[in-house]
């Protein structure tokens, strides 16, 4: 049975596994994302460490990556963080080093692209081609499968940069992307929470006005999704939606929001089963890069 | 040499046209959209008109339809127009009738995701795997291939309901859309237009301030298709976007809505190739129709 390597590189740790499935997790470390080269040379040491103590050799790799990143393969940049607002990172080839060092096969997309692979083979999208997968943490961002694809595009999406509507006598935060100000993520994510209520997300009681507000805005970007994707589940992960109360507040505010438009039992009979957390918790990501390999692997043998 | 019927199905008025491409058509029809009974049955007379005096079969017929549709096939009211607000039509058997009364093979996909195969076929999207097309007229509806393949999903989108910032102190209009007030559709669309500056679209001058607003409407509705679908190319087809100066305007705000934050060379450098009218001008709706049943008969051969 042949294993696997996974990493999930995000903006605040990386996480790498060697498995074979969820259930047979050989390896597993998470460390803190400092400068590029320190960062990829413990990625480096962790699976040369895991192949000489193991005596076995990893099938392959499946890289995903924070972004934004370049996935198109005919580019000279093809594997590389691009523009990314995140000091020492930009214009950072990812991929290209761990290929090199460990001499093996690898596979490249998106964090959330990888974890909505991972939750398309494992988790709570099992069967479905069309479905997103979106991340509200530290940033926003989504991904997940069109036509049983992973969505790429000219890009790669990047969800949590859609404008929303922004009562300014409601809610006077003026929005804290760098980019685009009052963007979804510049309204929702943890750092607009912390940044707008002067305490950090996790501390804010259940019963703080700040949950009402950051369920619609969430509502109102799944309102979108659902008109631009029509997808046939949305899943729901990262550091804000471990508040498990905001599941019901949401489904309630999108069903009000699309006011019976989109007619589909999906919506409409099981919406409990239709804005769900992900199946696969908090290895979402890293069990990502491991479906993605996999994913890569079997194709080519078919 | 194949000739293929296809059908403009729009909530103002029915195309129908028998072609073996844009530059062979046989013979075409358009007449306004009355009651259900009486416009298919114009459309089958136009059919059974065709193959008696030509004596020639047609070989398939495609069908693009407003909607909201019916597309799942296993569905009992497949091929049906389901929940639309246009009187008399809710709840109605598109595809049955044609089907029954013509004895041909049908294709059935909504009015924009014909419209976009016709342009993938012939028109402004020939070799690109994920775009997006977007009307803007009576109503605003897009559609679009994803990983080469038209978007479905649970239902189909519905492009024209996203949620968009709306300053009520520029543009104190609620919003004309029945379901959702003051959508993309419900600021945007020619109703919206007509019922905010009391003058039919067509009729307000180059330097009305209407345009600049129209331009922001639809500038931030594309940031967020763009932010979603990622797409190569984006057509702007529909009665308002017959105003050819708000092609510039709407490039234009677009760099400035995104702001840098999507590196592609083709948002970027090639913009006026980004942003385009169809390929195929009034015909791509017709046309669409016709390159569906196409790509369904030509796939079936495979």
């Amino acid at each position: 049975m042949k294993v696997y390597g996974g990493i999930e590189g995000g903006g605040t740790k990386f996480v790498c596994a060697v498995a074979t499935s969820p259930e047979d997790v050989r390896a597993e470390t998470r460390f803190p994302t400092t400068k590029p080269e320190e960062t990829l040379q413990r990625v480096i040491e962790f699976f040369q460490d895991y192949e000489s103590s193991s005596g076995e050799k990893v099938a392959g790799i499946g890289i995903c990556s924070f972004g934004p990143v370049d996935l198109d393969p005919s580019s000279p940049t093809y594997g590389y963080i691009t523009s990314t607002p995140k000091p020492g990172w930009k214009l950072t080839d990812v991929m290209g080093p761990i290929q090199e060092k460990l001499a093996t096969e690898v596979a490249f997309d998106t964090d959330t692209n990888g974890a909505a692979i991972g939750e398309a083979t494992w988790g709570a999208a099992q069967n479905l081609g069309d479905f997103i997968y979106l991340t509200i943490g530290t940033g926003i961002g989504g991904g997940g499968l069109v036509n049983g694809e992973p969505l790429h595009g000219m890009v790669h999406p990047e969800m949590g940069h859609i404008r929303i509507p922004h009562n300014y006598e409601r809610d006077p935060f003026p929005g804290s992307c760098p980019y685009h100000g009052d963007c979804f993520e510049g309204l929702a994510s943890g750092p607009a929470m912390e940044k707008r209520w002067k305490t950090r997300a996790e501390f804010l009681p259940v019963h703080h006005p700040a949950w009402d507000l950051e369920a619609d805005y969430i509502a109102v970007s799944l309102h979108n999704f659902i008109c631009d994707y029509s997808p046939q589940r949305i899943i729901l992960g990262g550091g804000v939606m471990r508040q498990e109360y905001l599941f019901p507040m949401i489904r309630k505010k999108i069903l009000n929001s699309l006011a019976g438009y989109i007619q589909s039992p999906l919506l409409l009979e099981h919406i409990d089963e239709y804005i769900v957390p992900p199946g696969l918790g908090e290895r979402a990501g890293v069990m990502g890069g491991i479906a993605l390999i996999k994913r890569k692997l079997d194709k080519s043998v078919d």
